[in-house]
């Protein structure tokens, strides 16, 4: 049998193009995935300019399986994220941190020629995660990558009874601000547009502050130092800036990729036991409680609409690039 | 009753002058002791330029108590380090973690008419910690300091199955790589002068590495990556440089007060979970732990041994100016 569907391809030249993705077999783990929606995210503007097939937060229909899978079904709807395979024998994969695995294999570095910008995709079936029925598929897309992201160093550093700055309110401070909030926290959220306030006091934070042109944070006025301050925005990452805001020991969390440095004030870091904590990979497990607690505290993203064509591929991205997505794009193809 | 005895101050020029400390009553909980010996920390060159009493790893016989003392006793050999008092109500305080107070009296901030270079110190009793058998006094001074400032980030986030690596081979870092190597963990050390390595070696590390000149630390030749590193210079605070030596997940622990900037690359630092920790801050519960870890693992710092009087502090700072104490110098009377 041969399976074929649509993808699209960045190009040299930023457009998108429409190509064909084709395999006529299937490994024993395989699983063939209809598409029916997909995320954008801000890691598929690095790669617009590749000649490859872009998107990573994918949700689709099981169509096919391979004769060793065992836990999913034709029929299921399941979704996937950035990593798609760890070695499996490293100290990290034995962990269950596949994507600490330093020979894993994510967006980054493979599968160019299938991404969830496209009709078909075949995956491992491992690394797909079935969707809970209270989330729907266009919802669930970024969950996959910007949801996860968050929610897991979310889990790890930050206690219920913490107060939590969320700086960057996009695809993934959104996210983060109704995480942080559904976990008991008190949230508060740094803005550069002060235009957020209303939504954002709406998704769960208790306080807002835009900080646009802002040099001097201690005139923002916060009511009470911070535990722990999530940024999800690679444009401020010269910490010195948020430390009169922190509480001693408080967790600096940096969910973001790009080119920059994160700089921090040697002295206070020391003397105040600040940790600067770097998160992005994602391993199974966590994409697995991350869809469960979503589901039951009903956190979902704030999406815009977009057809899966060049077109509505294109103006998602000249969007996206422009920061004027409130608050994640989502293709579907119906 | 007066009490009254001679101190060491610093002076706008650099010199060290003698004065006299001299108090006519105790609070109830004040412990008078006669200072026996002192080290000398980097954090006292800080102070030298100024009008105050220096040091701040003090070890001394208590000769008088006021009338609430508890614990002590006259004759019993005490030490006391660089905090001395916390509020005793906010919540760092009542986790015992009174360093981290944001009102704790450090030598930073007060008592600038007393220190350990000296014949004479009042101190509050809980602030002071017995000094135990197997420790001598001229061993125990820059466990005050320098010991515990190293001892309490290991203990708190490294595990002895960890691979360490100790960068900066002076008062604090000879005695990271003894703390480490008792704990049983792999150490690695990494040292401007390639002259450090025999002692370095005997201290316990299993590896030596001179980084002078060194730009690209892959060329070292490391045997296997890190899974946490302590900085003990505030030198090298670049920590990019480190990175290909570091397991995922790596612990980046800076135990150093500087006028600098900690700076990390963004992504590996995201994309590899690194947490960079700064750590000074040292309470009581955690000088307790390291005097007793200390006698019973025969951990000792090695001491450059100079007399108490203008002359031979003034040596010592200069040595120390130089960078060429090996390792910590120490002060006494007898």
């Amino acid at each position: 049998m041969v399976y074929q569907g649509i993808t699209f391809r960045g190009s040299s030249s930023g457009a998108i193009f429409k190509s064909t993705f084709s395999r006529d077999s299937l490994a024993t783990d395989d699983v063939v995935i209809k598409i029916t929606h997909s995320g954008l995210c801000g890691t598929d503007l690095h790669h617009i300019h590749e000649d490859r097939v872009l998107g990573h937060e994918g949700i689709g229909i099981v169509q096919d399986l391979g004769p060793m899978c065992r836990q999913l079904s034709i029929g299921d709807r399941v979704g996937w994220g950035f990593t798609y395979a760890g070695c499996g024998f490293c100290s990290a994969c034995l962990s269950g941190d596949e994507a600490l695995c330093v020979k894993c294999a994510n967006y980054g570095t493979g599968e160019f020629d299938q991404g969830s910008l496209g009709s078909l995709a075949i995956k491992k079936e491992r690394w797909l995660f079935r969707i809970p029925d209270g989330i729907t598929s266009e919802l669930a897309c970024p969950l996959m990558c910007a949801g996860v992201s968050v929610f897991t160093p979310l889990i790890e550093y930050v206690k219920p009874s913490d107060r939590v700055g969320i700086v960057g309110i996009g695809g993934l401070g959104h996210l983060a601000i109704q995480f942080a909030s559904k976990m008991g926290c008190d949230v508060v959220a740094f803005s550069g547009s002060p235009s957020k306030r209303e939504e954002t006091l709406a998704l769960g934070a208790r306080e807002f502050y835009a900080v646009k042109d802002v040099e001097d944070y201690t005139t923002l006025g916060l009511k009470k130092p911070l535990d722990a301050l999530m940024i999800c925005t690679p444009e401020r990452l010269d910490l010195g800036q948020y430390y009169p805001l922190l509480e001693q020991r408080a967790h600096v969390i940096s969910v973001t990729i790009g080119e920059g440095n994160i700089t921090a004030p040697l002295s206070p870091t020391a003397a105040r036991n600040i940790k600067i904590i770097g998160w992005v990979p994602v391993s199974r497990k966590e994409y697995v409680k991350c869809l469960d607690f979503c589901e039951r505290n009903k956190i979902f993203p704030i999406i815009e609409r977009f057809p899966m064509s060049e077109k509505g591929i294109m103006e998602a991205i000249g969007k996206l690039s422009a920061g004027k997505i409130r608050y994640r794009a989502v293709f579907s193809w119906i």
